[in-house]
């Protein structure tokens, strides 16, 4: 089995660009891509797109070839939708095509435009996420269902607000430096409890803004880097996906994501890594009850340790794992298509210490990141490592 | 690489049932797979599924998860979406999974729901397959598109209406026998002409219905199969896929379709065989034109020259290489993220024996699908061969 390597990442600014169409956003993504990656467009293989709600939205479907030809590429390429973990799921089909030997070069990536919408177009189309029949109808909106997983939660475990607000005090900290986050902007554990409620317990600082946003990365064979000089030091080690009922009503426990269990195990087993192994992590914090929940599903936590972690700065720059260097979605933004790839774009350049937080984890070796689909009913794990 | 076989193929009836809603449809296709494999549910390891519209057209996306819930599997669940091509791509994905030795039982498939729509609705959702800044707002409908394919293979090669008309009349003779198809009625050549035309040169009866419908494949592996005493005579030998530009404005030629060649000659050299020795062939017509523009991408026949092969009985039921025994898109329906699978199902009765029309290939050993995306921006081709 060929070794799949990071050769090159790239992101537009995630913020609002009402004015510009998804194929544009991910034709600046890709092209820094291949320009980090110094891989020539020719190379090219395929492109694997990820993309939520084009259809919804934009009134276009069939959008690979269209990622394709923004790109300035010759090449087959695939739409992949699984929700916020779209791109999560394209970049798994990526590293399967180099492992498997059909491709050398795959660009992997995700857009997606949503602020052009009203607000009650982006609900619909945000909570087409999750089940429209069970639970769209029912009038769960998006935040809605999370909502009833933060509510389980306190219920079982115990937590609170506060702990809440500390994830997402540090995810908009963490986002200071990052030139491609929608936020740049600290903000107070005070504010976020004083934010307007959206679903309650959920409040508006606890919540990822609306985002448009493009990112891509270039993907590799370990022979196609050395037989042209391409410097990728870091590798793809883990893969993992796995999955549940779209409906939260058909699962045993509202306060817990198997599905990121499922994938997570599978992924350390692919890389022979232990959570204990991984020194920084991006995980799906679309809400800041999310990030706890990922944390306990990944196997950092015990369910129903997680939610004091970021409280008691665990998981913050200086902690012991630090959670969502990036920003998250919380600060970075999440233009939902393009959220998988922006994940590992980060954390690839956390790893080779071209971040501008690569000071927080100066010696980290090994890498982690977690995207989700609706309340998880998709998951897609990743472990990346520095191997040269 | 491991080798890959078809256990089992299902089929809902293809037809209007704007009363079912597509993880139905696609319930009951996936259930007869599984049942006609022998394969319990338990043993799945992924979904791949084929959807199109489902955002636009039912408000629900993330329909991965929800295709595994109706099939009654804990799995983890993409959908693929590459517009008429989506679970031609799923299908594709699904066999590189099994032969990386990921899985060893993928169940792969597809619906489509549409004939809930009024016109407008549909015309905008098909359209969506197509370009929309550089087509769809132009006016450009996808008849449209594929009558501007028609009407430069005319120009620049010859034939005419009659000749596009013997491939529908194949097709409707060809669906009589076929349980699942659409239209179980005879047509002639004469209703063809005097059809009303729908974008000229096209006409209503040159043209694939709107159609409701799911398909379902399982694919195993060689190993998985003879373990567990599984009867999967026809294997997966070869697989390609193309892409191109979704706008036609953006193409060199207008009467050929390359992205279908490139799809070919990857599969053909998978399966390390050359076009002569495909001895039947389920084709991607959702025009009669679709179907001529395939016959010569494919390499049965030299540019130009696919156009009269219906009316000279070439490709009919008793013809040197029959295309389309199933009725194809034209007879037995488009359920657009369904067409994929639904070929591979078709062709692999064919090849087992147990097909209405078996009888017209006895000795059929090879056979060749062609699914296509838009005017074929997206081309997937797959071969399959009797193996055991």
């Amino acid at each position: 089995m060929t070794s799949v390597r990071v050769a090159g990442v790239g992101s537009t600014h995630f913020g609002t660009h009402p004015e510009r169409t998804s194929r544009d956003l991910f034709a600046e993504a890709g092209v820094s891509a291949l320009a980090d990656a110094g891989v020539p467009h020719a190379d090219v293989e395929f492109v694997h797109y990820g993309n939520f709600a084009g259809g919804l939205v934009e009134g276009q479907g069939h959008t690979g070839p269209l990622a394709a030809e923004a790109l300035g590429v010759d090449a087959p390429a695939t739409r992949y939708e699984a929700a916020c973990a779209s791109s999560g799921v394209a970049f798994r089909e990526a590293v399967r095509a180099v492992r498997a030997g059909d491709a050398d070069v795959v660009v992997a990536g995700g857009a997606e435009r949503l602020s052009h919408l009203d607000t009650a177009e982006t609900t619909a189309a945000l909570a087409s996420a999750a089940d429209e029949l069970w639970e769209g109808r029912a009038g769960a909106t998006f935040p809605a269902v999370y909502a009833l997983m933060a509510d389980a939660y306190f219920g079982e475990f115990g937590g609170d607000r506060t702990d809440l607000a500390h994830v997402a005090v540090k995810n908009h900290a963490n986002a200071m430096g990052n030139p491609h986050a929608q936020f740049q902007r600290e903000i107070t554990v005070e504010e976020v409890l004083d934010a307007p409620p959206v679903a309650e317990p959920l409040g508006l600082l606890d919540a990822c803004p609306i985002t448009d946003g493009a990112s891509a990365v270039v993907l590799v064979s370990e022979e196609y880097a050395a037989a042209n000089d391409v410097d990728a030091p870091v590798g793809v080690t883990g893969s993992g996906q796995g999955g549940d009922r779209l409906a939260l009503a058909d699962r045993a426990h509202l306060a817990r994501t198997p599905a990121a269990t499922e994938a997570a195990e599978a992924a350390y087993a692919d890389a022979d890594i232990v959570p204990g192994d991984v020194d920084v992590a991006e995980v799906h914090d679309c809400f800041t009850i999310a990030e706890v929940l990922a944390l306990e599903a990944l196997g950092f936590y015990e369910h129903g340790e997680a939610v004091g972690a970021a409280r008691a700065g665990e998981t913050t720059r200086d902690g012991r794992l630090p959670v969502n260097l990036s920003g998250g979605l919380k600060a970075k933004g999440h233009p939902v298509g393009a959220t998988g790839t922006s994940q590992i774009a980060e954390l690839t350049a956390l790893l080779r210490g071209d971040h501008t937080n690569s000071d927080a984890v100066p010696d980290a070796e090994v890498g982690l990141a977690h995207n989700a689909g609706g309340t998880v009913a998709s998951a897609v794990v990743h472990v990346l490592e520095v191997v040269a």
